[in-house]
């Protein structure tokens, strides 16, 4: 006699096939009621019942339970309205995708309650690991990240003791690369639109412009300095504020969306760029791209810390105990006609 | 003898009391196990051997099982990068957030594939509901929401019958608006820079635009029509063949990136905004505010679709059995200096 194959032949575990033999309900009508799929109110209570008696679980949760296979890989970025966040993410879907898992992203709007209540939903095991690029990261950050039972990758500053997972790059350096180069273009006026100091990124901004000016000999003029926020509207009206009441031949933007909002200035006020005044943006997006003229941008190297935070994620999923990785991604210059030299001479 | 509660009140399943009962160890190592937090080897043996036993699933998986709550909704959407879907998906969430649940975003590329497969995902009940936005619905799309055992709204084209939520807007009448409008500030030589026709999008802006044109009596001019992709380079490249065989007097582009592209083209070639050359976009995104001169851009409701999408989405995973909804969001023309009429006569 053929014994039917009522229980998982690999595990053991219950099946549908075991729940439909305590139910007295056929294999398509178990499966409809466990995938809630629909069924007359009979056979759901008769199936429901078989269920528990036997102590079946759905495939696709038993897998989540067993072997941490839910299939999904979340990021956590602060706004996916920010072109550069764009940029990590398909950076991170490519390499997600060809584990055969997807990706689903969510934007915190860089709210730190919003950030931490997401790493600790990993508690639920809702995806198979995590990247998060916090603005900041804090205690509660960090406490949940070591408490999830599956891992998480930080692009970002972190603590060098974290035992987390990190990707990062080097803004300060990034400022001094487009310093120079404004320098080498005959600029000396250079002026600087930032994000809030009391940011993660705009602290690093404004440390590493005061030491590139300082590199330069070129003594800080408190008056060429503006913050304001790392979006595009903010950006236009530090620019404004700041070209009201001085004349630089440069403008430093601390990123993309505050450098559009800075040509919008510029132009609205009759100044030619590059010719009046150059321009340099950071991150590097497809914005810069897309302006005219093109805007000279700092890339940060956004698509390759995803590329590698996501890497190093899948990595972890495999082999759990690997110790912390520390990877580094080097800033790099884009120039282009936003920031050429021009002749010298006055204006025409 | 007070009896101890080994099994949840509420609805006697077994918890995590039953399950360290069962085990013979304390509720914490039951439950750091339970958890995945870590523990002795034998301890972990114990108490999973124990789960089993007592048919225990974690609450998390219980709430998804019993009662469809992952507290989680899903957005799949073609490209993140598009503006007009983070309009889109800033709305749905707030609405999300506001119902206590969390935004899971998904980026499609726009490959039927894909979109088919995250629809077929549904069945493992990963989010309580999904609102898509696909470029164009198939049959295995309808199959797949239809299939679902949870909730699906579509933003978007949909056929009548189809048995599925649906928000939509008008991108004919739209067309008409920026057409009427360039009409009204007195231009006549409209070029038309469109995606492609055998999309949804790309057919209904061509068929728009010249139901538009025979409306003011003006025969369309193919040379004045140019078709590329709805992306800022092809947008681009479009615009620079069709001002390279012919001189409009204004261009109306099928979505804000086409005209950035358009706006670029234009700028590079010498001519001016709106003074030689009217533009309008479509989509109305941030995008065209941040450009100089500002976009004047179709509004196709991006933001308000996302709303009530999420609203409906909302009602019915609290009420299955409603009969399908159909919303519509008109069109509306937002005006900008790119448009502005321009003094008659000779160009100075």
């Amino acid at each position: 006699m053929v014994r039917k194959r009522l229980h998982d032949p690999v595990d053991g575990r219950p099946t549908v096939h075991t729940v439909a033999a305590r139910a007295g309900v056929s294999i398509a009508s178990a499966s409809r009621v466990l995938n809630g799929l629909g069924a007359s109110d009979e056979t759901i209570r008769k199936v429901r019942a078989a269920a528990a008696e036997v102590g079946y679980v759905p495939n696709a949760i038993a897998r989540s339970l067993q072997s941490q296979r839910t299939g999904l890989v979340a990021l956590a970025v602060e706004d996916i309205g920010n072109p550069v966040y764009v940029a990590m993410m398909r950076a991170i879907e490519a390499v997600v995708a060809s584990s055969g898992r997807q990706l689903v992203v969510h934007a915190t709007g860089g709210h730190i309650p919003s950030e931490t209540a997401l790493l600790r939903r990993l508690a639920n095991r809702y995806v198979d690991g995590m990247i998060v690029s916090p603005i900041r990261v804090t205690n509660d950050h960090l406490t949940a990240m070591i408490e999830s039972p599956v891992p998480v990758v930080v692009i970002g500053q972190l603590r060098e003791d974290a035992p987390v997972d990190n990707v990062r790059t080097d803004s300060r350096t990034g400022v001094g690369l487009a310093v120079d180069h404004l320098v080498a273009t005959g600029r000396r006026r250079i002026g600087f639109v930032n994000g809030p100091l009391d940011t993660v990124p705009g602290a690093a901004r404004d440390a590493g412009f005061r030491a590139a000016l300082a590199g330069h000999g070129i003594e800080p003029d408190e008056r060429l300095i503006e913050v304001g926020d790392f979006q595009y509207a903010a950006g236009r009206a530090a620019a404004e504020r700041l070209l009201a009441r001085a004349t630089p031949d440069a403008l430093l933007c601390a990123n993309d969306l505050i450098a559009v909002g800075a040509l919008h200035a510029l132009l609205a006020g009759g100044r030619r760029v590059p010719h009046d005044v150059a321009l340099v943006g950071m991150d590097d997006t497809e914005l810069a791209q897309m302006m005219f003229p093109q805007l000279s941008s700092v890339s940060l190297g956004s698509a390759e810390r995803g590329r590698r935070a996501a890497e190093l994620l899948l990595q972890r999923i495999a082999e759990p105990a690997l110790p912390p990785r520390r990877e580094h991604v080097p800033p790099a210059l884009s120039v282009r006609a936003s920031s050429e030299p021009v002749a010298a001479g006055p204006a025409a």
